[in-house]
């Protein structure tokens, strides 16, 4: 369609728009064919009992790369930010990360031990637990290596490959506080560590204060039981917490009185700083931002004129308030639209509607959050933790958009 | 597991649990078997590009009730309700009602028309809708015959089927009104009519007013792509309305200055009194709520003792700030928990803890919107309405449950 419109004060979505030109594209009759599916009877109620997306949406997928690791089962997918909208992802499009693989649990048979420094080791099966109170919560996980790859420069050409360890999902379980005291905590517990029924046994140690505050044993995700690859039937949620602490399988949580210090939080998920020196427990998901359209996999395919830039934004420290975006690589800001529900350690989604003269841009966005944090550049991470380590890389990403509308990862200094 | 509980104040989920007695079940030993998933590796993560649920969960799914309606293509299948916790219905779940089948739309072949009482008609691609302001908003949508079979008696024994024409997702969209804005709105338009591009050419009037207050022309539903059975690539919202007006697979929104009085809007979707006049335009939704579990198709399994009761509230007009239940058939009220967000015209949901001492049941929940509108009774709905139409039954529902913990559908008076 070759209409020219001006948006009036879009951002505040309240004057309206204006049009002036002609209003059809040349030669597009779309509109007056008439279509298949305009005179013939579809597909019948009977056909999905579990729906699935359009044959058009094929390429709306998980994907791996298969150089970053040695074999599938301890591997990743990345979830396909570039195409989704809104902040809650949908349950077949949340990334994965396993150590073994994904554990094909029969739920009638699981189990969860309480067990340690407790007065009552407890088990449960499922259906003890849906005798508890339960709560439902909105909550990001990400992975601590999302953006890992980018530490040492612009490297994955993909927002999905860059920050797809991420997803967004409202969670059902039960406060894990409750489950704990109905074990009956013992004087000396400081600590909990659970641990997976997969092959690899995955086992973190969380500080019984965080437990106790808000960590849940979640048994549905956006509404039905959660999925194989995110630990059906039980998971630990860690809100705003690295994920690999969010143990998946959940069989068992050991309370103690000083951390257990295993091979997933020492040779891995610590940072070695550049000194030699290696931070460890750095277990809070500092406030991230990005741009996911246009981005390399999405590109701004209309040509110049009025276009709508989209991004996510979250904290593991508490809410949103304020996303910035910039179009010349970081020399002027302006504040982008949050639209949509703003919660504690959730996904926030952004616009910034732009009218863009076709000139190439280099664009960023830069998250602001309640705690009054923002997030930093490449460089200033770089000049405080070097680049020995791939976690924990929450800089400021920057894509370099042509005068074609292709995006390109790229740094700027 | 054979342990007695007491939660001391667990709808305040602050004063944590009690437990006395054994804490392993007798002979239990599951958990000290390996199983096979905790010794061998697990499936990897190329093997789902677009994941999906257990197949332990193979029952849940949408069910239709093959007698009711005389062909699958114009039909419906029910959200599986009592499968469900929190407030996001799942895509692969959210009921379908067609009149002519899924549409099987190309999105590149599709377009929107905008004419009528307008200044500039218009037609649009997918990419140019791309390039308008967007919002994001969590509405549940709602049938108006959900419950219908229920007007003369309790009839289908499952809240599947008797409320299971309900579901409740995050759209992302245009604000109808920036769409309207562009085409420049005669100043004699008062009513919009969108219509569909499925073979049943779906039409509805709608008011101007609620067109230019909240109707969004949405292309996502739970971040990705509309599925096809819920109006891919385009479906208008209609916030806090019946679903039919929701029109699916959107190919054209005429203006005009008076309703169309088509055939969804006459001979069906409008409500015979019980004098023989007809309530016409009866659109929104009133506050109601069901107990989902226990239900018919989801007894209490564990015996007596603590128990959730959970389920789910609603209101066309704006929140739920209160939930009551009753296990007495109506007799006596007690105030249920809702636990997560609560947004307009969006779904809740709520718990109510019991300390079920084996005594048989009956059920009832009883939902209040924040207009202060409180949930009928079906004696109260009867009386007014009488029983000629199956639409708009926002009436209290009752199940029976027995020693067992069976539930069954039934009416007190």
């Amino acid at each position: 369609m070759q209409t020219r419109r001006r948006f009036l004060n879009t951002t505040a979505l309240g004057a309206g728009t204006i049009a002036a030109g002609s209003v059809w594209s040349a030669g597009d009759t779309a509109i007056l064919e008439k279509k298949t599916w305009n005179q013939e009877l579809g597909v019948g109620v009977d056909a999905n009992p579990y729906g699935v997306p359009s044959q058009f949406e094929s390429n709306v997928q998980r994907r791996n790369v298969e150089w970053l690791t040695a074999s599938p089962v301890s591997s990743v997918n990345f979830t396909p930010v570039h195409d989704l909208d809104g902040i809650i992802t949908p349950n077949g499009l949340c990334f994965e990360r396993h150590h073994s693989g994904v554990a094909q649990i029969n739920p009638s048979q699981h189990r969860l031990m309480i067990n340690g420094l407790v007065n009552r080791p407890l088990v449960f099966t499922l259906d003890d637990l849906y005798r508890f109170p339960r709560e439902n919560h909105i909550y990001f996980l990400e992975c601590a290596a999302n953006s890992g790859m980018e530490w040492r420069g612009a490297q994955l050409n993909g927002c999905q490959y860059t920050h797809g360890m991420i997803h967004n999902v409202q969670y059902t379980g039960i406060p894990l506080r409750l489950l704990l005291g109905e074990a009956g905590l013992k004087r000396n517990a400081k600590w909990i560590m659970p641990e997976g029924a997969d092959a690899s046994a995955m086992t973190r140690s969380i500080p019984l204060n965080k437990a106790l505050e808000d960590c849940i044993v979640a048994f549905k995700m956006n509404g039905e039981a959660l999925r194989p690859e995110q630990g059906y039937p039980l998971r630990i949620i860690v809100p705003g917490w690295e994920g690999n602490m969010w143990v998946k399988w959940l069989r068992r949580i050991e309370v103690g009185d000083k951390p257990w210090h295993h091979r997933e939080e020492t040779s891995k998920y610590t940072d070695l700083l550049k000194g030699g020196r290696a931070r460890r427990f750095t277990w809070e998901m500092d406030a991230k931002s990005v741009i996911t359209n246009p981005s390399p996999q999405a590109p701004l395919r209309h040509g110049k004129g009025f276009t709508v830039i989209s991004g996510i934004a979250w904290s593991g420290r508490g809410t949103i308030p304020r996303v910035d975006v910039s179009i010349d690589g970081g020399n002027n800001w302006k504040k982008a639209r949050i639209s949509g529900p703003s919660f504690e350690k959730s996904m926030h989604r952004f616009y910034f509607e732009l009218d863009w003269n076709g000139d190439p841009l280099l664009l960023q966005s830069r998250a602001h959050d309640s705690t009054g944090y923002v997030q930093p550049t490449k460089e200033e991470l770089r000049n405080i933790r070097g680049e020995n380590s791939i976690y924990h890389n929450n800089a400021i990403q920057t894509w370099y958009l042509d005068e074609t509308g292709a995006a390109e990862n790229v740094e700027v200094s």
